[in-house]
Order: C-alpha cells, then sequence, then structure tokens
C-alpha cells in the first residue's frame, strides 16, 4: 500500500481541496511498513518497525542541585517503541496514531499558511512519563544551535570520545568545563562546580541542520537532544510532549529568521551603548569617578559606567560579595544620585546590577517573605538556597502579586533613580522540589524561569516608558527569552585562552545562540573567572585579544572579574592606552554597528553571524565569524602568536580587504596574515557601504604592539 | 486468585507429589495481579504490573579498548517491561511466561535436591538483544560480592555520590580508580587509564544479600549489577540470558559455602609456599642470588625467589619491558639451570612469569602465527593489541591445538625446568571484534577468558603431577575461575594509602573476593603502581605497613613495583631488619595459616574473611577482617598513625586478647589500641588452640619502630 497525502494549506482557501505546485506545506509517505513526513522534498520523520518514530517510558530521574549545578541522574526502565501506527488525514491536518499494545499516543500534524509544521500531542494512554521523538538524520548532516553551547558549534561532531549528547537544563555552566583540564578537576573536587561540554546558562530545545531544516520543542521539560546516531536525532523529553516546530528552508539564513518568527526578535538597542565603551568598576563613587576620569584622560570614548556593587557588599566567609538586596547604598556609593545626574549630563549612563534573588535577612528579602512572594519549599516554608556562600530566596515569578512587587522594585530603586541598564543575573537556580504560588513545582518551572525574569524586567522597562533607551543584559535563557530580553552576554568566562570556558569559548555561545534565533550577544572583555590560587589569573594579553574582538561585536563592556587585584584591568599602567584605542575603534564603527543590529530586530539574523550563515559550504565552525554582512573576523586566542590562518569564503564580484593593512585577498583561499596584539584578522568585502568607516580604524591599529610591548 | 506452588523436591523421590514439612525449595505466590518467588520464606523475585520481574530490549553496546581499559558506550533504543505473565507449575518446576504483546520469554524455575533454584531461560520471541532481570529488595539491606571489587565492601552503600552500579567486564583495574583523585586525573588525561570505582580484573555476577540469599548469573554476557534502587536490585545483561542461581541459606557464611559448591573451590595451597616470603627480584642471576643471600644475612625466612624476567627484558619506548616470549634468556639469567637446582636444594623455589600474550616478532610469536594459534581480526589476520608500548598478540584459547601447544610451552620451559609456579597474569585485553577458533566473537568470550587462562594452567600443573607444589597465582578472574586457579593477587596496587587503588584497596578486593567464593587471594607488598613523575613512590612507612599485614594473610610476597629503583624496597638499608622481622612473624603462624587454607578447599569458608561472615550482626566494613576464625586483624593504612580504634565483635565465652601486649578485651566494645609500625591491631580468641603460637609473634614484635626510626 502507498498512499500520500500532500496538503497545500496554502492555496486550500482558494482551491479547496485540489493539488496545486506552490504552498506545499508537508507531505506524509505511507508505504504500510512505515511513512515518512516531509516538507518541500526534505524527509524529516520517519517511521518504520524497527527505528519508530516515537518512544514512551517510565522512569526516575533527580536533579539535586548545589549552588545552580545540578547533577542529574536519570533511570529509565521502561522504553516501549510505538510500532504500530495508524495514520488519518484531512484536508489541513493528519493524526498518528502510535501504539504497542494497551500504550498509545496521538499525534497531530498541522500547518497552516507559511507557519512551521506543528507535532503536537492530542491525548494519549497517559501510562508514561518519558518520551523520545526521532529525526532522521543523514550521514554528514551537521547541527547547529541548542540554545548558547560553549563547547561545540556543530553538535553533531563525531570526535572520538563522544559528546553529541546535549542536556537542556538550565544551570550554572560551571568553571573550565572540560572534564580533561586541571581547573574542572580542582573545581569539582573543591565545590563540585566544574561543569561539562555541555553546561549552560541558556540552552534551548531548538537545532538546525544542514540539510535546511529546523526542529524545535516547545515546551519546557527538561530534555536531550541527542546527536550521536547515524541514521536518527533523538530528543527525549520527561514527561509527555506539548509540541515540536518544523520547517524547512532554502537556506540556512532563512532558517535562522523563521525561528525568530515565532520564539521573538529582540528590540534594537539604544545608540547611546553602542557608541563606546561599557567599563565595569565598582568599589563607591570615588573609585567610580576616579576610573572615568582616568579613562577619559586616555580618550576612551565612555557609555557608561557599570556598577555591580551599587547595592553594597556584605561580609561572606571567603570574601565580600554584592549585596542582594537591592536598593541603593548610600554609605558605600555616598552621593550616587548627584554622581549619576552629572554623568548624565556629561554622556554617560550608569548601569547597575540585579538578580532575582534576594539575601535572608536583607530588607527586600524581609519584605518579600513577610508577603509570601518568595519560592517555597515543600514543608511550606521558604526555600533557601545558597550561592557559595550566600544564603538567598527567589521571588516567586509565578504570583503575580510577586512579580509587580518586583517590577516596582525595579522602577523605583533602579529606572527612577536614572541608572541607564542592569546586568539582570541568574535564574537557573530553581529547585526542582520548590512549590510555586501557580501549583507548579520547580521541575515544571525550572527551565521557564530566565523567560519569566527576562519578562518581568521587560515589562517594567516597557511600563516605564523606557523600551529603547534602557538596556539589561541576560545569562539565563530558554526559548521564548528573546520575546523580552534586550541583550545577552555570555555568562562568566574563565580567564584565559582555554578551550571550553576560555575568552574564545564566547564565539562559541554567541554563534550557537545565533543558530537558536538569538542575534545580540557580548561578553565580559578578559573573562571573568579568576582563580588566583591556581594561577588563573587575567593577562595583559588576554584583556586585550578578548577587546580586540568586543570592537566587532554589538557591545564594548569591561568586567573586573571575581578577584579585580588579581588581574590585569583596562586601567592597568600596561595596558590602558592600547585599550583605549580599541575602544576608539568600536566607537568608529557605530554606524555599521547600528545597521547590523537593525537586521536582529527586524529581520532576525543575528549580529555576530557563523560564516556559514553566509556562505554556505563553508566549512561550520566557531573560529572565525561575520560580524554583519560585511566583516569577517577571525580573533585571535592563542598566546604568543603574530600571524593566523583564515579561510577566505568564496566571493562572486568583490574581494576580501584586510582592514589593517588594505590588501585585498580573493575569496576561496586559505590566507595567512599578520595578527599582532590590536590587529585581529578582520577582513571586509571591498564592495560594502561602509568601506570608508572601515578604514578609519587603520589609523587606530598601529603601535598598539609597541605599547605594550 | 491465589495460587501457591509449593516444591518439596528434596523429598520427591519418596514421597511423589505428597506435601511435607521438609525439603521445601522454592514458592511461587500468585495473587492474579502478581506474583512472589520466595524459598524458606525469603521473597526473592516479584512481579507486578508496575514492577515486572523482566525487561527485555534493543540497543546499541560498544566497548572500545586501549590498553586493557574498556570505555563502554551503552545506548538502550527499546525496554519493554514484560507486565503480563502465565504460571504452569508441575510437580519439579515452574515455567514463567512474561509478556508484552508479541513479545515473550519463557523462563524455567527449577530446582533439585539441595541445588540452588535455577532460573533459566527455555524459549522467548527472540526480538531483544537485552535483558533486566529485578530481584526483590529491602530497605537498609546490604550487598557484598561482585568478585572483586577494590573501592566498595557493601556494593548497596548508599553514599551522596551515589556509585551503586557495578558493570562486569573484565578489565584492567585502572590506576587511581577515584576520579576526585589526582592520579586517576592524570592518568586519564594521560592515557585514558585512571580507571573507576568498579574498574576490575575480576568481576563476577554474583551477590549475596544480608537478607540471606545470594544470586548468581551463570553466563560471560557483559552484565550490570545494579543496586541503586529502593525496591529491587537490577541485573542488567546484553544479550539473552542463560541462568540464574539463587539460594538462601541460614547465615552468610553457609550462603558463601554454598556458591562455591557450583563456583568452585581452590585447591590446598603446599606447606613451602606458607613457610616464608616470597620475594619479587629480577635483574639477573647474580641479582637474584645476591638478594637471596642478603635476605638470608637477615634472617628472613625464605619460601621462593620470584623473577618476573626469567625470559629477558626488551628496549621498548619509554623504558624496558619483559620479553612476553616466554623462554628462558640465558644471556639475562645465565646459569639459571644449576641456580634453581641449587635453590631448591636449599628449600627454596623459583617462581617465574607468564601471561597469555605473546610479543610480536618474538620466537613463540612467529611460531603461534604460523600455526594460525593467534586470536584473529575481523579480516582475519593476527589481532595486534597493545600494552602500552608493546605489541602482542593473544592465543587463541579455544582452539584446542593452540591450548595444547600452550600448555607444552609451560610444562616444558617452566614446569620441566624446575620452577616452582609462577605469577599467571593478564587475561583481560580481549577485544569484542576479535574473531575465535570456536567461532565466537570476543565480545561472547571475553568475561570467559579468564577462566580459560586458569584452566590451561591448571590442567598443565594437573598433567605433569604436580597439583599441590607448584603454585601459580592469577589477578583476572570471572566465574569458574574458583575451579582452576590455585591462588589469586589483588593485581596492580599504587604505592599509596589512598582510597580505591592504595594498598589498603586489596582488603576490600580480597573480602568482597571472599564474598563471591573465592578464599585464597594476597597482594603485592607495598603495592606495585609507581609513578616517580608525580611523586607517587613507595615510602618505607607503606612498605612495612603493608608487610605487617600480610602476616596475617596466606601468602608473603613482596614485588618491587615497576620502577623499582624510585622504590624503598625490603633490601633498602632502613627496612631489612623490620621486614625479616614480619616476615618471621609470617612464618611462625604456619600451622594456623595452614589450618585456615584447609578450610577453603573443605568447606569453601575464605582464608580472610569479613568480619560479618563470623559475627553477623557487626557492621559490614572492610576495614577489618578475620583471618581463620580466630584472628582479628585491624590494618594500619594511614600515615603516622600510633594508635587505631578497633571494634570487637560480641563474643560469648570468650575475650579478645591484643596479639602484642596480651591485654584481654571483652567483646562487643571500640577500643582504640596502640598500633606503631609492625604491630597492626591484631586479636586473637582466647579460647583459640593456636594461642601458644600467637604468643610467639610477640618476641618478633618488638623495636621494630625503633629500627626505621
Amino acid at each position: 500500500m502507498t498512499r500520500s497525502v500532500q496538503q497545500y494549506l496554502y492555496l486550500l482557501v482558494l482551491l479547496g481541496n485540489s493539488v496545486g505546485t506552490c504552498g506545499l506545506l508537508f507531505n506524509v509517505t505511507d508505504n504500510g511498513q512505515g511513512f515518512v513526513v516531509s516538507i518541500n522534498n526534505i524527509q524529516l520523520l520517519e517511521h518504520t518497525k524497527s527505528s519508530p518514530l516515537l518512544f514512551v517510558g517510565l522512569g526516575l530521574t533527580l536533579f539535586p542541585e548545589d549552588s545552580g549545578n545540578f547533577f542529574i541522574e536519570d533511570y529509565t526502565s521502561a522504553r516501549i517503541p510505538l510500532a504500530d501506527y495508524n495514520i488519518t488525514c484531512d484536508q489541513t491536518s493528519c493524526v498518528l496514531r502510535l501504539s504497542a499494545g494497551e500504550t498509545w499516543v496521538s499525534l497531530l500534524l498541522k500547518s497552516e499558511r507559511s507557519q512551521p509544521l506543528v507535532l503536537s500531542i492530542q491525548d494519549s494512554s497517559h501510562d508514561f512519563d518519558r518520551t523520545w521523538l526521532r529525526v532522521k538524520a543523514a550521514t554528514n548532516e551537521e547541527i547547529y544551535g541548542g540554545g548558547e553551547q560553549f563547547s561545540y558549534f556543530n553538535l553533531r561532531h563525531r570526535e572520538e570520545n563522544k559528546e553529541n549528547v546535549f542536556p537542556i537544563w538550565v544551570r550554572e555552566q560551571g568553571v573550565g568545563r572540560n572534564k580533561s583540564t586541571m581547573t574542572t578537576f580542582m573545581a569539582d573536587i573543591q565545590s563540585r562546580a566544574g561543569g561539562d561540554y555541555h553546561t549552560t546558562y541558556f540552552p534551548q530545545p531548538s537545532f538546525i541542520s544542514s540539510r535546511h531544516f529546523y526542529v524545535h520543542y516547545d515546551g519546557f521539560n527538561y530534555a536531550e537532544l541527542d546527536f550521536s546516531h547515524e541514521d536518527f536525532h533523538e530528543i527525549y523529553v520527561l514527561g509527555e510532549i506539548s509540541r515540536f516546530y518544523f520547517n524547512t528552508g532554502d537556506n540556512l539564513q532563512e532558517l535562522v529568521s523563521d525561528l525568530t518568527s515565532f520564539l521573538g526578535k529582540l528590540p534594537e538597542l539604544p545608540d547611546w551603548i553602542m557608541r563606546g565603551a561599557v567599563l565595569g568598576v565598582q568599589g563607591g563613587t570615588q573609585v567610580m569617578l576616579d576610573r572615568y576620569n582616568y579613562a577619559k584622560s586616555f580618550g576612551i570614548p565612555v557609555a557608561s559606567l557599570w556598577i555591580q556593587d551599587w547595592s553594597g557588599k556584605v561580609e561572606m566567609p571567603f570574601g565580600k560579595r554584592v549585596n542582594w538586596d537591592w536598593t541603593w547604598d548610600p554609605s558605600w556609593y555616598p552621593g550616587l544620585d548627584s554622581a549619576v545626574r552629572n554623568l548624565t549630563l556629561d554622556g554617560v549612563k550608569v548601569m547597575v546590577y540585579i538578580n532575582p534573588y534576594l539575601r535572608e535577612g536583607g530588607h527586600l528579602y524581609t519584605e518579600a517573605a513577610s508577603k509570601g512572594y518568595l519560592v517555597k519549599n515543600s514543608t511550606g516554608g521558604v526555600y533557601l538556597q545558597r550561592s557559595v556562600t550566600l544564603v538567598f530566596a527567589s521571588v516567586d515569578l509565578t504570583n503575580p502579586s510577586a512579580f509587580s512587587w518586583y517590577k516596582n522594585v525595579i522602577k523605583t530603586n533602579m529606572i527612577d533613580f536614572g541608572f541607564g541598564g542592569w546586568m539582570a543575573d541568574f535564574g537557573e537556580y530553581l529547585p526542582v522540589d520548590a512549590k510555586l504560588f501557580d501549583g507548579r513545582t520547580g521541575l515544571e518551572a525550572h527551565n521557564e524561569w530566565p523567560v519569566l525574569w527576562a519578562r518581568l524586567n521587560r515589562e517594567t522597562v516597557e511600563e516605564s516608558g523606557k523600551l529603547g533607551d534602557v538596556v539589561f543584559f541576560m545569562r539565563a535563557g530558554f526559548s521564548g527569552v528573546s520575546n523580552f530580553t534586550t541583550l545577552m552576554w555570555n555568562g562568566d568566562q574563565n580567564v584565559d585562552f582555554s578551550l571550553a570556558d576560555g575568552v574564545r569559548s564566547t564565539m562559541y555561545g554567541s554563534l550557537s545562540m545565533a543558530m537558536s534565533g538569538v542575534g545580540l550577544s557580548h561578553f565580559d572583555i578578559g573573562g571573568y573567572t579568576t582563580v588566583s590560587q591556581l594561577g588563573l589569573v587575567r593577562s595583559a594579553e588576554l584583556l586585550l585579544r578578548s577587546a580586540e574582538m568586543a570592537v566587532f561585536t554589538p557591545i564594548f563592556r569591561t568586567h573586573e572579574g571575581n578577584q579585580p587585584e588579581a588581574n590585569v584591568q583596562w586601567y592597568s599602567n600596561t595596558t590602558t592606552a592600547a585599550f583605549a584605542r580599541l575602544a576608539r575603534q568600536f566607537a568608529l564603527l557605530k554606524d555599521y554597528r547600528k545597521s547590523v543590529v537593525a537586521q536582529v530586530s527586524r529581520v532576525g539574523i543575528p549580529a555576530m553571524r557563523p560564516v556559514c550563515l553566509e556562505y554556505e559550504g563553508t566549512p561550520a565552525t566557531a573560529t572565525q565569524y561575520l560580524f554583519g554582512p560585511d566583516l569577517l573576523v577571525t580573533p585571535v586566542y592563542t598566546e604568543n602568536v603574530k600571524d593566523i590562518l583564515v579561510s577566505l569564503p568564496l566571493t562572486k564580484g568583490y574581494t576580501w580587504i584586510h582592514i589593517w593593512s588594505g590588501t585585498a585577498y580573493q575569496g576561496g583561499q586559505t590566507v595567512n596574515v599578520a595578527a599582532p596584539l590590536g590587529e585581529p584578522a578582520v577582513f571586509y568585502r571591498s564592495d560594502s557601504a561602509y568601506s570608508s568607516s572601515f578604514e578609519k580604524l587603520r589609523a587606530e591599529s598601529s603601535e598598539v604592539n609597541s605599547i605594550i610591548g
């Protein structure tokens, strides 16, 4: 038996049941032994007796947590292939009934107009607690996305020690993230905080295939994306599935853009933050102003001073921590109100810091606790958690009163104070046994938490009439965060050149986010995580290599790191002049940057783009990227390097101009170019409308090396 | 419906079908919703809809190998609970038909006379490649055995970071075996050789429960014993199961003894090897004799000189290796033939070394290859493997001609030469894709290999008429090795006090072997694995602490380790006198030792016994043990310790005499006793027939501390 169900829903309104040649949305071919679902001749799903589309099962999954690190233990006792099937189609949809004995699932396959194909669960025998869906795979197929992935760009990478399974669980990304490194080993044995190749603040159950389709799972369940198999990809969902989206596209860019059409597009960044450096400083009003004046004296264009410690510091075992009690601390920042006013007049915004947690015993904690606004534990008390030594509770973002109250904290204490934005940190720690106001458990809401946190910030900004002016930036994320956040950053990198967690991992993070539909991200220049006891401290070279890449990104922001005194800073004697030059380069690109960032909001095309997104067929790596359509960037993330190999994509009708020398190169070749400090390998398209801006950078580039010796 | 099938097979011959009160063998109680199988009212198996007895499944399991380390990757795509059941019983057996749709398994439950209950597979739908059997579990139940386990004695230990799953796969045990230690970390990143809590040369799919039953899986399949669940234990078998044995007993000792009744009992050790030290020396005839004379000059009673390098040494990258070409090397050991004769006259045996592998290019390799006696790879060529830098092939032990030929090598080159025994090393490396003479793959024969290797050695000894005289000792094992081997040793410990792989891990190894029915084991005094680059070298304290424990074991054998020059040795200036005193203590215990060892062969009760084996209710640990019925030993495996806490089992009618002070203690208390170097915490039963022997040790114990300072 061969049965073909062709659906032309786009024409359906006009043509009724007839078959046309345009608007074909999906196709189900059933040969009696199994079926194939395809869109535009791209086979997406396949069902055979031996490799069924769907498996359901039972088991026990635990999520022990410590300081945002989760140690997931997953035991599956039953895993039933739903081998029997029955397909019923009408003009608009198909129902796939998949079963094994008394266990069954009814899936609805439906597509409307130009929307993605939606596979959703209609009903089931409800006798299972976990589900696996297989997506057809091909030899040599590559997979991109998965949210923010720091270790791999192609998630189906086939290296010797296979790491092709990506758990989808919001959490701390870890220290080192590579079980073969001493840093991770030490972090693991000291505090189980080392992380692994897949740990990330922002996972997302979405991926794009080099075969020109995407898959998005629309649900907050714990999930795993398994790309380790030859013939199929497998998506594991803890619980029943809600719905999957599938679509094909003519090219990867179309797919990325399409993802953003339902996952959300970020708003445009305001001009002010793209004009100059955001300098991460701390230590009180006077230090802040001293740093500012020092920066000005070197000609650093300053967009903002970002003070994470505006709410004060508290003594903790093992050192001071920012006081998680989100109110101006006038003893720590005396006269901050007038300083903010004066800086604003000087064209400089002050940015601050908040997260969704409240320090136990703080004023806001006490108020929230008395109002019942904090997440509860299983016995109804406040759920106390810890971030290393700091004990805190989470505001219950599912409680509308708490949500409003916290919005008001931000509005009153931060926006009305005159701050230009903030880091909206954290969001990953919700434990699975938490009891939430809306009746859900932490397990159900865990992955949604960053999205709620983003929504809270966004609504506050919008209700204050400040959208397009105030900027908040987040590290935690999940599907839909792009509907709310104004900017992402890559979280806490180690202050080194290591794979997996050094400064270069921001490229992996940003490019995988780009393939997940999130097109605006940036990073702490020079990294964050410092462990001076292990010799993990920031060098001048690292700071400047990182800053020289930041020139070619949306935002140029520094962070002193968690041990400021152990790190080289932009205000260290040896680096300020070179840093100032890079900051000026950043400012010189503002017009081009604005056009690039506008595309994120308008079309959904990311600012930092994997090369393959513009030039398909080019090897998909995260060693180089395009900043917008015109700039090809190969950062230097190896110590003591003076030159670097660059693969120039094949072009037609234009050449690649090396930005620092002006030399033109034909595309389609690999070239070795000089890349001394201050001059990462950057090329622009000879036909770029911004050629004259790019040429201006050359003047700022000279002699950076001589400055730092 | 309630149905009870009671079987009194013991009486069946006499009584036919009638029901009696003695000889009850097993009982199946079926309530229509499920059933329970019990023996003597101990519930062993339970089947309910939600927790069925059996699961079957499909998947893909890979066993990549490197130098005997295996990196098992196991993917299960289907795992079907066989929830439906049907029971048919006759007078002698029951057939359990378990099914889910078209997938079914027929199990035969049968017990004959006083034999264990056997659960075997009769037939099945054959549409699966893996099986899981659940055994009923109880809260606080403890589990012992699993072959030789180095990290845990109670395999159901419930520590925070759960490690309750024990893969059953013969392999290298690894270096460090603890992912939290620097040693393991370095071994892993340098050569993936670090091992883990479960890696062992000698796993065995057998365990004994504190609820007084045992389970033994009689098959060579890859398996896993999973003790991480509250209500059940789960035994995973790759492939279809062959058969399980179950039995209950009045106490643990009865269970251990019963296990040996079908797994095999070791033969009695000859007197000569229990009379004095087996000194591991190497470097040629003259060095051997010099060491011997030096030992004699200190009054060390020498049973044997063990020369692992009798076949010569070959230069390899990274150092010399023993020449795996099992023939006397007269250039390396000139005059060895006459030296062996002279030493024999002096009452000293020379022992040597062999393994089942042949160095590529050696004489035996060339002969074996020409005869087709070597294990083949998938394309029919010789399967070359490596042990770090040494390239070798395995003799195909499934080829009867190769088996005979290799026996003849041992007979001619070793027994006829006059050697008193040998280390029969290795046996763990058979790769799964090997093609064997008997038609099996390496996967099918992998776990059996050590048993074949043991059988080859045993048959050679027996056919030479030397059983009870020649001793060979093995590290690799699997179910049935105890039918053939004459002695086990614990393999390669690190030369340190670390958990999991330091010298103390030999206690875990020996006591878990004891609970698996293998009652004769010993260890390299002072450990073996030395990594001087990492500071992992043997101290005098370690050597002597290890030697002082060996006094209270069957065999007292030294090994110089893999970097002899980096380690303190018994012949080092600072240690010989103290070592000699310990060797004399060992010799003083020969009568008691002989009685203890005899029990292993006659009753199946191990020489080194977990305390709980004699005194049930005593906490089951591997920090102390009984050597035979009369000696309670608490070795000191912490540096710089002068005293130690000892739990004295509760006794009736006798007290515990501290062997070094003569002080009597009532049982049932914890006491702190002095334990300086040379005096581990050892107590004997006041009613022991060997009291006078024990008292003689006291004279030898004094002043050990002052000797080494």
